[in-house]
């Protein structure tokens, strides 16, 4: 569901990764254009602590499964800031 | 050094990520466009076990850190599969 991983998105992510995944702090990783199914598997890995980071934590244990669907879904449809080569 | 970064991606990282870092397997995420930073600090993280991860720690700890300055500058350098809007 696009519409609601975009309105989730826009309360827990945004600040740090930009509403569209593009953050332009490497402090962040780009997640647009990421894969879906990578996004999930990230977000399940942090709020069940197998991928251990402090900051994520709270961030990932905010969101239901469903939210986690939503809001990879929401990234990987978003396209990257980059251009592909001509 | 990008050409050495090409040369290492290809020996060590190509045969998941691709060797321009656009993956088409979501097993794995895609590296192309991705900020260099971020890159390091996750191969830094992977090699020293901080972020614990089975498939990358021998990979990274394959990598010098002149290595994973390389191939992160090479990665980053690879524009994304995707194309911007219009």
């Amino acid at each position: 569901d696009l519409a609601a991983g975009r309105a989730k998105a826009e309360q827990v992510c945004a600040a740090c990764h930009k509403i569209d995944g593009n953050s332009d702090n490497p402090q962040y990783p780009v997640l647009a254009g990421q894969h879906a199914d990578y996004l999930r598997r990230a977000l399940h890995d942090y709020r069940n602590g197998s991928r251990n980071n402090g900051v994520m934590l709270p961030y990932a244990q905010a969101l239901s499964r469903t939210d986690i669907d939503n809001v990879s879904a929401w990234f990987a449809s978003q396209p990257s800031r980059l251009v592909s080569r001509p």
